[in-house]
């Protein structure tokens, strides 16, 4: 049994929790929040568990194995930091943290404390996700051409981030899951809506080595909600609508045939395929329950997380250079350039 | 009656013909094509017609008008040139020019011998976009913020255009006719899937003095056709799907409300609205039926057509824009920066 | 403050349970269930209240005000009689009771014991259907002309209870609260897809005096979930979507026209009517906290309760109905025929 | 080349003409209408084609082998059994006749002629239709369990029919093409939103000796265009939507599973299976052109046709029996009963 520690009981908090003292591997310990009102929700959902103003409580109980921290982006790294150092493992909230600097000290620190850090990623354990996952992993796609994703609602508008750090880090963290080949660029354009505040509505670019390309169009500022992605390949396509009630994933087998054409030498006969659509049955499970387990999996047996402080810290690097390039009206930000 | 001569009779052609002939106001005098097949596919459709192989023909000939140009975008400049300086009145297919010089001469020259020169931006006409023009120049929308178009589809590959001067052209002169405001740089992203050819997918953002935004998703090989339009304004936005059976248009009642917050100084307070949704009825006419009447208007009396040679250069240049970006790989490029 | 005893802490039972701890004009004092892993569950999450095996301990408590009960329906007539006798105020499930004379005779007990007898037709209190009663009530829609429902999805095969008796007194309690005019006849067709259980899918028709037809199709072997209405009038028609993740009703301005015609004598001019399409915004609250607030309005007040004995039994009268024909092969049912 | 002449060029008459034009195996010879207007229409759009007013100038005609019959159906009788008794093959538009006797000596005339008598049931040429039969035999549903069909939108009022002799036809053919059972007996309730016209919505419903079930939904009246069609069985079920872009057929691996339980002896333990769907890829062609070809290969092979004269003869039979049930209060009619 790992004895966990939560940090942070605000909106994302109170589902730790809950995955946690669901799961037979975990015993909930401790939780701190600053916020009275909130500890005293706490204290009443889970009366066996020690509830406390500062985490630092949590950080120094040695009984505690491991922290599970959803605050605010700005104080990650000072928490995760004290946690990993007092030995801890830790599950910590997307993004990492404010700072590629920061990411890659955690990374650092952890391989030193030899303790487990995950990063809380938790579309990738989703269903439809990893049923995309498995397919591209089979070859099913064929070479992969692109990933395009529509992330936008009439969302809450933020006071500290941006709407890139708000959604994009879900769909940076799928899109690092399922390809293996790692984007060399960024680009972003994004537009404030509301004068004073962050940008509401952004589009992101990541270009690769090769000719696969990747878009993401994030918006707090629209009429309707979608969550729609396009996975191409070059043998299959999929739609990924994450709002389908049923039928989330569509694998289509449709694309492009090129084939050296017998009557023109030298030349390429282009052919299109469109055949049959086929539903695969999807995984309904809780993303983070799922995930919760994976944590329990590294925690007890020393594995890697499938999302680790590498891929949170690859997340933030992107969503450092979206940053740099919308203050540079869309420059082309090679990634590494200035880290 | 106006007697109109219509030169290529090959994918456009012969829509163009059938609504010039089921007009009164005008009489097909004549239809050139360089193919014998489609010029027998003319004469057994139209037998009153003259239907000739070379378009010099049509041109030379007296009693004709107008000329309708529907041919491939390279041959434009030759044929509408020569058209103007016959003195004839132009309705020329999209994309108007393959450069921007070459629009731009045909401007002045029609200036010059005082003909009418329209561009067949077909989709300025349909029931729907001239809805939400009528809405938009209502104030119904209020200020304009965002136009997002995607248009994917397992499409034809091209061999002579990219996938943007193919299908662009669309979305751009729905933009160009929408917003008065225009744009001041674009960037584009684009990717082949198919080696040795054209640009198969493709990313177009538009900036603007403003903090308007207009970004398009173009794509041959997409799994799924989307056509769909979003236009956010202050106060309502639309979806326009042009795919939708019924309900093409829908306006919601949806944004942010900022004002002064009472209570902290110096802050706004941002709100949310979330109202009524409405769908007002379109006019069905088919697009080209309503651009021929315009058109008669437009030669009769002297009018300047909506989509008049202006808009066709603005669409040029735009397009000019985004393959030297592409070309560039990424780079912003000021409009008018090196026409 | 009302004290309310909950009897049946199975499925919906927890559903009532938080709703009356949630309400400031409820306390919920006893709880009961004859399972002792449902009771270890309420006492965990409601340690405040006290909780038996006997649903007696909770009829007989002399400080227990009102009783909500949700135990399987053949069990409802003696626990809801009980209740009115002991003088409480009484929520019960739907369906009310197995048989028109159980539902008459609690209607009488209620009234001579002058307690509210409410019956938990929970639809009725959705933003959704409210609205279409407001719009109906107004007069939007002119005339009603039918209402058509279709209620299918791949449901859990019930032991008990056929697929009417599980599903239809949804549609029956809508119905019976948005048209006034009551039905007089109603036919049944069913069908088993498993040898010895109860009908599984059935369509069933109610006829009225005037032409208002009503119709529901209900389905526990369906591909696909479906759960749409539709709601034509003169005037309007209504399509009410409970699925739709936004815009659950749509108001259509569609319908057909009738006008002496001008030139033929003694005949009428039928002309259709496509106008625009509206879809109003609708109050999210959860059905059931209308509904709590509702009861607690009847039993502080005395008012006679939407949802009263007389509606739960009108909705027994058509199920009883629906059986009596099913078992006649497609008989049509007088309504009172034999009550 | 066979030699067919044309029979009414009203709404359906002009797909017929373009059609048989179109096909290699056939020559236009002759089309008749009463319309001036309309025989000018045919004259001008098929110069070659001899255009007459009087049919009996098609039938008398030696040189014509076919006839294909698009006129009212109150017109079908005489001209079919003139065109048999002249020695003609022919194509019948649905439904086959007004009443059950017409229609059998329609069959018996042309069994004792040995001319083809194939009436046109378009649906069923349908590429979605014919996959479903595909998939049907090959016992991929498994058992058919039930066929629902809503077929409804806001349609033309016609004078001389009901909704159920206009639109039922197409479900009743495709139903008849579909399952190998026949019905036993026709319910229908129907009512009437304009006074003095026909029934304008409708609920049908057939039944079997097993326990099949058909329902149709037809409606004039409606708010919204549904045409969609559930099929299932056993191991599978189908969700057929005419209406849409892609996807037109899916194949859902659901539906319940029966087995003997291990722990209660004498009890079936029902569970339920909710896998994959898919969307298999459907031919595209016209219905009417496969239909054409059929109808020649009929004519030169002397092939029984799909749609055979006992076929038409079924759906008249089943049409009948609904004007009685309907008229009749809801009546179940027994099939056969009184023709």
């Amino acid at each position: 049994m790992i004895r966990v520690g939560i940090v942070g009981y605000g909106y994302w908090g109170p589902n730790l929790v809950r995955n946690f003292s669901e799961s037979p591997r975990f015993k909930v310990a401790s939780i701190s929040d600053l916020s009275s009102a909130r500890r005293a929700a706490a204290e009443k959902q889970y009366p066996m568990a020690k509830v406390v103003a500062d985490c630092k409580d949590v950080l120094a109980d040695p009984s505690v194995d491991a922290v599970a921290i959803s605050t605010p982006v700005s104080t990650h790294f000072e928490i995760a930091r004290a946690a990993i150092e007092a030995g801890k493992h830790v599950l910590l909230e997307k993004p990492m943290t404010r700072e590629v600097g920061e990411a890659q000290r955690l990374v650092d620190l952890a391989a030193k404390h030899k303790t487990t850090l995950m990063v809380d990623h938790t579309f990738v354990y989703l269903g439809a996700v990893r049923k995309m996952k498995e397919l591209a992993d089979a070859g099913e796609l064929g070479e992969l051409l692109y990933y395009d994703s529509v992330r936008i609602n009439l969302g809450l508008f933020q006071h500290d981030v941006n709407v890139i750090w708000d959604l994009a880090p879900h769909d940076l963290s799928i899109l690092d899951y399922l390809v293996a080949e790692k984007p060399v660029a960024v680009q972003a354009t994004g537009t404030k809506h509301v004068a004073g505040r962050p940008e509401s509505m952004a589009y992101v670019t990541l270009r690769y080595e090769s000719s696969f390309l990747a878009h993401l169009h994030i918006n707090w500022l629209a009429p309707v909600k979608i969550r729609q992605t396009l996975l191409g390949g070059t043998k299959k396509m999929i739609v990924y609508d994450d709002l389908a009630i049923a039928e989330k994933i569509k694998v289509y087998d449709r694309g492009v045939d090129v084939e050296p054409s017998p009557d023109v030498a030298y030349q390429l006969r282009v052919g299109y395929r469109s055949g049959d659509m086929w539903s695969p049955k999807i995984d309904q499970s809780e993303a983070l329950k799922v995930e919760v387990a994976h944590f329990a999996d590294c925690v007890e047996h020393g594995k890697t997380p499938v999302t680790d402080g590498e891929a949170g810290l690859r997340v933030v690097r992107v969503l450092a250079a979206t940053s740099k390039s919308i203050s540079e009206r869309g420059r082309v930000i090679r990634l590494g350039e200035d880290d």
